[in-house]
């Protein structure tokens, strides 16, 4: 199991899988390039492939076919080399000045398609909806585990956004703590006594110049303190604090837009790397009102330099008022020749 | 100018260079590959291209060469992309809920050869203190505008370090406000009444599993929660807050031990891409007690996912124990080869 050791200087927590010694010839990149699983190595989540991936904790599958076999459209099971497992209790351990935690937790892969080399952007609009359904049937479930506090759902697509396996797929990854990396939500209620996601949501519409595309339950912005350049949000516009509380429309709508934003973003990109990441409200823990879900995709056309992982602040060569421009203009582009 | 704008969601800074509008086909990386200027291109950074710099701020000359021209061993220049400039004061704008500030600063390229190919762990001992006489130079000039809050002193070695020009340089970031990514330690002085670094370098001498090398004047090792598979530091083990505070002999020694340090990771990691970051005091604000100046050296063998940029919880998966072991090994190896 992984352990989570406090970081004094950046008063954090990172995660050491120490069960996991990479050599350092098993690193994916090196000065001379790259090195990831594509079209021509053994893919173990292919169909038919089943027997190589642990057991599916949930799968949509066809009638009478069997788990772990063939037949299924969207299927779930724990990540292989996971740093956290659902095994006893939160154990916090000093030594002299340090302090670490047990990696309490549950890291789960959802194979979107049986298909490989579909990928997300590509896919119909019925398979996104199914997508977003197992997302949410798993969020719940995952909720149900008072030792979980936090729910990540994430996607990385190629290589420069992390990316180790080509084939389609989400990732979830339930924490045993609630990392304080969005600590503005909070404070921003505390203060004002609003949710800081609807505020934004106003000021955005008001003068649009950061707004892509508005749909019945979506608004889809880039971001005003974009960290990444052309980084864009789809935010649900009723304010709902966890990603489980999306409705069957609103999964609908959602899947409408994704297929809309991506279509755009990837033509105006020339097919980036990029991230997908849900935020949303933490479980298990006292009520803290302000949180409100909301997807935040980060296309990856630049590595993170010494000056941002010192400081901490990410330096952006692409405002998002320009950003927005590019992806609406060419959304309206696609979206008019249909 | 950069604007530094506050991202209410995370609580912190991000620098958008909004006059810097790269196109996607702008961008060093995509799906099929990199372009980093190497050795075939033209670069501006060799002697005898003195012209297409920015006039030298300083720079290490034989006698009787003329600034701006060929005969330098370092030279340091106004970054030509810079997204700081040192003009007028700082400006904090309110626009509805957002805040935003003009980027007071200044940004600096140290050309550390004047020899193209010639890389950074490849220098002579003697070079490598003519750097950092010239860096502890340039910190001390900006520490005196009373505008800076902090010097970022780092270095980019490599496509996955985020650098972008080939030819061996460190960069300086002077800020006009003091990121907090380093809050842990004021937090842990105004506790404690001690200096967090100090602490560090008696515990992990105690038991020497994280050291990987002592001199007379520093400590080399892999911190306990180390953010990068093979993430090292160098610290100097007198209780010094300021980078600048370094020592003629200190830094005789210091370049020693870079020598032996840069040797051993290199051969041990198969010639990595890699970042130096001097972590330092803040400069012109009232003072605080408990900084304490190190080195932090981090390969770069995995790009941040978005479980990573999500959480803010880095994952290594190479303890830091594994990782001082193989570079200690390597380094004792090398040195009784001499």
């Amino acid at each position: 199991m992984a352990e989570l050791r406090k970081d004094l200087v950046r008063d954090n927590w990172v995660v050491i899988a120490n069960d996991r010694a990479l050599k350092p010839s098993d690193f994916p990149i090196n000065r001379n390039g790259v090195n990831i699983s594509g079209n021509n190595t053994f893919c173990p989540f292919c169909e038919g492939n089943e027997a190589y991936t642990t057991n599916e904790l949930s799968a949509f599958r066809k009638d009478n076919s069997k788990p772990d076999g063939p037949g299924w459209t969207v299927r779930t099971v724990p990540n292989k080399f996971s740093a956290f497992q659902l095994q006893g209790e939160l154990d916090m351990v000093s030594t002299g000045i340090y302090k670490s935690c047990n990696g309490i937790g549950q890291h789960e892969v959802v194979i979107e398609t049986p298909e490989h080399g579909v990928e997300f952007h590509d896919f119909s609009v019925d398979r996104i909806i199914l997508v977003y359904r197992m997302l949410k049937q798993r969020y719940r479930e995952l909720a149900g585990d008072s030792r979980i506090k936090y729910i990540q759902i994430y996607k990385n697509r190629g290589l420069f956004a992390g990316a180790s396996l080509q084939h389609s797929h989400s990732q979830i990854l339930a924490f045993p703590v609630v990392p304080d990396q969005n600590k503005g939500i909070p404070k921003y209620f505390n203060k004002t006594g609003q949710c800081l996601i609807c505020d934004i949501l106003e000021q955005e519409k008001e003068k649009a110049e950061r707004v892509i595309y508005e749909s019945n339950y979506f608004l889809v912005l880039c971001p005003y303190a974009s960290r990444f350049s052309y980084e864009s949000w789809i935010v649900p516009k009723r304010h709902t604090e966890h990603f489980s509380d999306i409705s069957d429309e609103e999964i609908e709508d959602l899947a409408d837009v994704i297929k809309g934003f991506f279509t755009a973003m990837l033509a105006s990109l020339d097919d980036p790397s990029y991230n997908i990441m849900i935020n949303t409200a933490p479980v298990n823990v006292p009520y803290q009102g302000g949180y409100h879900w909301y997807m935040e995709i980060t296309p990856r056309l630049l590595i993170a330099n010494a000056a941002e992982l010192s400081s901490g602040y990410y330096m952006n060569p692409v405002s998002p008022e320009i950003s927005a421009q590019i992806i609406r203009e060419k959304m309206k582009k696609i979206g008019s020749r249909e």
